[in-house]
């Protein structure tokens, strides 16, 4: 009770991404000011039948919106900026800061859903530049992932300064792109770092995560071995991989083309922020130019690294001509990427239609063509020794990989340490940092076609309900004057039963469920009509369960005629 | 042509397996007569909710049951015996050949089923023993695998002799049990092998899958390293592993309780057949005994490696009490198991629920608790060397696995090899041997409540619409004499909207859909009632689907009044 009294003015506390891995959002508070750092989306799994992404429960926002000062985005992977779109309404136009790169990703976000930020209110950072927001001083700081401009950020309070990561490795030999600004991030160190809260990916890693310009060596040296057609499917927002492996193709005359909507996105914004590489610009070709050259000639980019059911790889692996390309026999497929847990049963479907396809197929358990953008164990420490933290917050994975990096932060040394999930508040300072005793409202939103269904999940449960069983529905007529059962019970199903074999079932379910009534009401007067749902849908519920071993939800209509 | 007129003498075919992992059953004639080899079964995936498991389509046995001269199981695992209670009755009375451990599991399932067998259809087999069935001569031969008497089995025929590996490792090391009888695999291999059958698991690991033996010493390492209680799960099927660590812990004095009706199974069976370990006899103690103990006198056996919904341990993760224990803060869990594809995602679930809880957790990535079953690369090779096989069919995999095996044969020299899949038939001879061009009707049936839903999955498909968009029922009552609409239309939906919000929605289809059948049928007198159907449903449709995003079927009763 006594720390209940104190008054919290530096505090961090997830609405998203901490014990889970997708849907990173943050909230910082000072005094009586507020900044968001990132706003994820997640991918549904299969107890969200139907739905299209998850979101971060914003209630907390919602309910302090008259705090916020800023919402800061570190860089543009789904997991980190997805979410914008949706929480748009809820900023209550405070400005948005973004990078040039993460700027055209949003732009194409809010598009998409027919959203026009108001002038000014997305703010472009560049790399070194420091922007107030209220109390907080944010600086973005450069460090190497698997996306172009992706930022550790360093806010600097009146209590203190928090360096907050983003997703980090240290790679020394990018592919495309500067290197982490160790330099400045030793020189804030120096500074003196309250607080660090950092990415916990790869947290059981003992081992760096390895270089971008090792994986396009390697993928460049199957390719150089190859005298048929490439095709190479890599994540789109790892554009640097991908344009430097075209880059280094071209150079061996080969023409490149690109399958996918997002990795094409991603080319125009390369285009547009002038990394493209100038010697790829003559080799891109159409789809349909593929069939005109021959196969040594040839690289074909395809997305969809995990299995997605509508993306040009499976579609390929399916046998379906995409844009004039279907896979031939010998065609080599590298897969630079890994499998995203979930998705492994879809991946391994796409690995083995490809080989009965005939080609040849290449993945990362197989050869050393992809690495991680998120730093092992020793770049966690190597950011620990240049950032000096007194704290450290494990954030940005399952509770396992939040263990893990508190357990290596005290194995480095550190001083204090605080391990939480979503809905936990830590507050720095001053005096001792603590954890707020009590959660707050967090949870998982789903996009669900133009609705959001809030976490009180009934509509879920029912689709469930309905995915395991199958449903039945019941009409009854009831004269609107007498209150006799005029019609019915009429029974149609679905999912439950082939009716042109077992309608038998369902015409013995409409004996009984009218012998029920008939009993239940004397005269078939139905004085009470809910009752009459109940019996007719447990009657039925009844008889299937003993004829077919399921228990179907049972719709009751009651028409008054 | 010319092939289609050879009269096929020796052959195997398929039925499920290869070109998968699960459910395996292989259809071996010769001349007139067909034995089948393993009836298993496999788990749904999220394609197929709602259903138990998936069998084999056995129409091919149908079609040619007036062949089938027996049935032999190589050993008790569910993708091998499975689905014996599902095909006995398509057996038409034929042996069905069990070692006395498989027997058991056999018993128990056709109980489970209320199947009665006949006199003398099932038939005992020991290590060693030859049975004839019909042209068949089949011998049952001991090798090491992850389950109690797995066996391998040297099919001779008057074409020559098959060996059918079964599942099978070199462990030259068990837990407890023989070692792969290779004197007698040498033996046949001297009279002459025509073709091998193999398990191809493993075919890309370069290593031997590692010893049984080794794995109880670091289980125990750890657990003497312990002095809390200890969680142990590992897949009850592995008996030999289980028992032994169990045996392990009770000479250091812990006692042992089990949670798991499969496990109980297991110990039930090891004492009936004589190799439950005497030593262990006075410590197995009852769960409720549990909580009388100090912890470090403790083993807990919970049932769960998969983070299946209903196992123990993931009900002990979720908090719940199981038969009078719950976990405690510093319990430590071992999962002495690997993750099957696909149930990734629950695993980890389960994982990092354990360790919120307190406990520690270590499983197979952390630590060498686990071996295979299956035998890699090395071990493939030493049965080859053994059976010196003319000719080697991989089998037991995904078509990739397949794939490697056919590749890895050839490098050690093996002359002649088949890739297949389900439903195409080799045949052996005599004379060369070829694939037969048509292939045969194979497929996937589910078991559904009481039902199998045969492979022409409407009623799937209709799940996956009913859980991605959740239903809407429609009634319309129409009067038996005029044919006007008299009631309705009245609508109600599952899963698709909270009709406390949105329920203007559904008054607005109503309102629609009343209007359509105004301007289809003059004086809403129907005609037609299948267009009344239809024009309604696509009219709500239209509605939900620019209101909400999504496209639920729409049922429409017509009620007679």
């Amino acid at each position: 009770m006594a720390k209940a009294k104190k008054k919290p003015v530096l505090s961090a506390m997830p609405l998203g991404g901490v014990g889970e891995i997708g849907m990173n959002m943050m909230a910082y508070e000072c005094d009586q000011e507020m900044i968001i750092v990132d706003t994820g989306i997640m991918f549904p799994d299969e107890k969200a039948p139907g739905t299209d992404v998850v979101l971060p429960d914003t209630r907390y926002l919602q309910e302090h919106v008259n705090k916020l000062v800023g919402v800061f985005i570190t860089h543009a992977h789904e997991d980190h900026i997805g979410a914008i779109g949706y929480v748009w309404e809820e900023l209550n136009g405070k400005p948005v800061y973004v990078t040039p790169f993460s700027k055209l990703v949003l732009d194409n976000k809010l598009k998409q859903l027919g959203i026009k930020p108001a002038k000014g209110q997305v703010v472009v950072v560049n790399e070194g530049e420091r922007h107030k927001a209220g109390a907080f001083d944010v600086e973005y700081i450069h460090i190497t992932h698997s996306i172009p401009e992706a930022y550790a950020l360093a806010i600097r309070t009146p209590h203190g300064t928090i360096m907050h990561t983003g997703d980090y490795k240290f790679d020394d030999n990018p592919a495309l792109g500067p290197k982490t600004n160790e330099k400045r991030l030793k020189e804030i160190g120096d500074e003196g770092v309250l607080v660090m809260l950092g990415d916990s990916t790869n947290a059981f890693k003992k081992t760096p995560a390895g270089s971008e310009a090792e994986v396009v060596e390697r993928v460049m040296e199957l390719i150089d071995g190859c005298d048929g057609r490439i095709v190479l499917s890599s994540f789109a927002s790892n554009t640097y991989r991908v344009l430097k492996i075209c880059e280094e193709a071209a150079k061996k005359g080969r023409k490149i083309a690109v399958l996918g909507r997002t990795v094409q996105n991603m080319v125009a914004y390369a285009k547009e922020l002038g990394f493209f590489p100038a010697g790829l610009a003559n080799s891109m070709i159409e789809a349909n130019e593929v069939k005109g050259l021959p196969d040594n000639k040839v690289l074909i980019f395809a997305s969809g690294t995990q299995g997605e059911a509508q993306a040009s790889l499976t579609r390929l692996a399916n046998g379906d001509n995409v844009r004039g390309i279907a896979l031939k026999k010998d065609d080599t497929v590298i897969l630079s990427s890994k499998m995203i847990p979930g998705n492994e049963r879809g991946i391994l479907d796409v690995f083995n239609k490809l080989l009965m396809r005939g080609c040849k197929v290449i993945n990362e358990a197989m050869d050393d063509i992809h690495v991680s953008g998120h730093g092992g164990q020793p770049e966690i420490k190597r950011m620990y020794d240049l950032v000096r933290p007194q704290i450290v917050v494990p954030v940005h994975g399952e509770y396992a990989h939040l263990q893990e990096q508190e357990r290596f932060a005290k194995e480095c040394g550190i001083k204090q340490t605080f391990l939480i999930t979503n809905g936990r508040k830590v507050v720095f300072g001053p005096g001792d940092p603590y954890v707020v005793e009590s959660g707050f409202r967090t949870g998982r939103n789903y996009v669900d076609g133009y609705n959001i269904l809030e976490d009180d999940q009934f509509i879920l449960r029912d689709r469930l309900k309905l995915a395991y069983n199958g449903v039945v529905v019941v009409s009854i007529g009831i004269d609107r004057e007498t209150s006799q059962v005029v019609g019915g019970p009429q029974i149609q199903s679905m999912g439950l039963i082939d009716e042109s074999i077992q309608g038998d079932m369902l015409t013995a379910a409409e004996q009984k469920a009218r012998q029920m009534i008939d009993t239940t009401f004397p005269d078939s007067k139905v004085d009470d009509v809910l009752r009459l749902q109940e019996v007719v849908s447990a009657t039925v519920r009844k008889l299937i369960s003993s004829e077919r071993g399921k228990k179907p939800p049972v719709l009751v209509t009651v028409l008054p005629v």
